[in-house]
């Protein structure tokens, strides 16, 4: 088969310098490093960084009972109370928050203190989001679209979930400007999420079968096998590897792969291999098939 | 025939509260009364008001030669160097600027004291974007749709014509969401004009016939009439009864009246008083023809 592989797969800015974040804390303190849920949303990382001393606790009260050397906050960042309380309990906090939500964040504030009424395009349920709503406010409502836009004649600030697509806030924003008269947007869309489903889409419209790899609580890798299965193509989303079946490739002559922002590139070239693996013993149980060597 | 009439046809809030401004300050000063251009876009109230000495004049140095008792200010409003002329040459100035317009050029004063890049939606040529765009400074740019967005990086400003259509709104912010991070809307569209245009289009597709009254100099008063044309329509542009044909009524069983914000009552009831002179000549001539008396 033929493999192709999306040159936007895996890890983003964000998540790049987090995990380095994470890996140099495990060297300089050797123990004691402790990450407030996952630094990512990836558990192959997660394990990885677990063998190097990292535990991911749940919450602030759990911390405090270890007494730990060093506490990561991770990616999507937390509320501005979680922040706080590790300050006032006097840990070492290193701040691995993505700086595109950081910005996110830092808007929020801004809007509240103007005095918008402010709304989240996003996931209510996603952490970041969850951080985000906190530096907001109370009068902040988080919509998942423009259908959700509330009553209001109030002076309206915007942000958006980092990983959100535009598509979705210019729909908001139609919507938006027929309520009310002033209106203040934060265009928080990191482009590497709109630059890797673009990508994705392109890939998706020339492959037979759509390998997306990246952990399955990953918003962002859910996101691009949502992208493929909706245009008609075979999509397989898988974690590792070792899930991969040969039978998926059965009838397939172009395989595309991806990965979200969150997966390593030692398990995309896993995969990778798996893939090259098939393609071999395929060639050579068809010798005179339609599958070169050089291709698979 | 009959004749449907738009209940929001004829003066806007800020048109009549110019014209009775203009009004009030001729009875009160006899004559030596200025406007500086015509107060509205409509020849025959211009003409009315010039009975009674008030006269228009096209330049600040015309003023400054007339000596006048009182200068007033029209409603699209006039550039900041003009208004700071006036004051300086110590003419009395009556401000009859329309309050929504005279909130755009607020606007724009802040959005430059903010430092944005001001984008205004509109006509450039017309005297209320031109007056507008004094208080947007140097930087600023008129467009008239979506498609003349500049390309810009810069934290970018949006201000709208009174006048415009929302829908054009809407193109423009889902562009300029493309291309600034940070993007501030003040949607200046008078509603007034947007309901007029509503009734308009709806009364257009029951009608045979459309007339729209006011003068060919009136933007908004024009873009009704292209609206009625565009929906294929049989339409006619008149700024008085007398401009009307028996003819355009023959085939017409329902004729549609509207108005635009310049167009003063007493001219509409001019051209309803005609309309039903032709519809009892009609039913004259026809005594057993479709048109009862009642209806015309």
């Amino acid at each position: 088969v033929k493999l192709i592989t999306a040159k936007r797969a895996g890890f983003c800015f964000g998540v790049k310098r987090a995990i380095d974040i994470a890996f140099d804390t495990a060297e300089k303190k050797k123990a004691g490093v402790y990450t407030l849920g996952p630094i990512i949303h990836n558990p192959q990382v997660v394990e990885r960084l677990q063998t190097m001393g990292v535990r991911s606790v749940n919450s602030v009260r759990d911390l405090a009972r270890k007494d730990p050397k060093a506490v990561i906050v991770r990616t999507h960042g937390v509320t501005e109370n979680i922040m706080n309380s590790l300050s006032k309990n006097g840990h070492a906090v290193i701040d691995a928050t993505c700086p595109f939500v950081k910005k996110a964040q830092h808007y929020a504030k801004l809007l509240k203190e103007e005095g918008y009424k402010i709304i989240i395009l996003g996931d209510k349920e996603h952490p970041e989001v969850k951080g985000i709503m906190s530096y907001a406010g109370r009068g902040a409502v988080v919509v998942k679209d423009a259908s959700e836009f509330p009553e209001t004649k109030a002076r309206v600030g915007v942000i958006v979930q980092t990983t959100q697509n535009v598509e979705k806030l210019k729909e908001l924003l139609a919507v938006a400007v027929g309520h009310t008269k002033e209106l203040k947007v934060y265009n928080t869309i990191c482009n590497s999420t709109a630059l890797r489903l673009k990508e994705t889409e392109e890939m998706a419209q020339r492959a037979d079968v759509m390998l997306i790899v990246g952990g399955k609580n990953s918003a962002n890798t859910t996101q691009l096998a949502r992208l493929c299965q909706s245009l008609g193509v075979a999509t397989y989303h898988i974690e590792t590897a070792s899930e991969i079946k040969d039978a998926w490739f059965s009838r397939a002559a172009t395989v595309g792969l991806t990965a979200g922002a969150s997966t390593p590139d030692w398990i995309i070239k896993e995969v990778k291999k798996r893939i090259k693996d098939i393609g071999g013993r395929r060639t050579y149980g068809h010798p005179k098939g339609r599958y070169s060597k050089g291709r698979a």
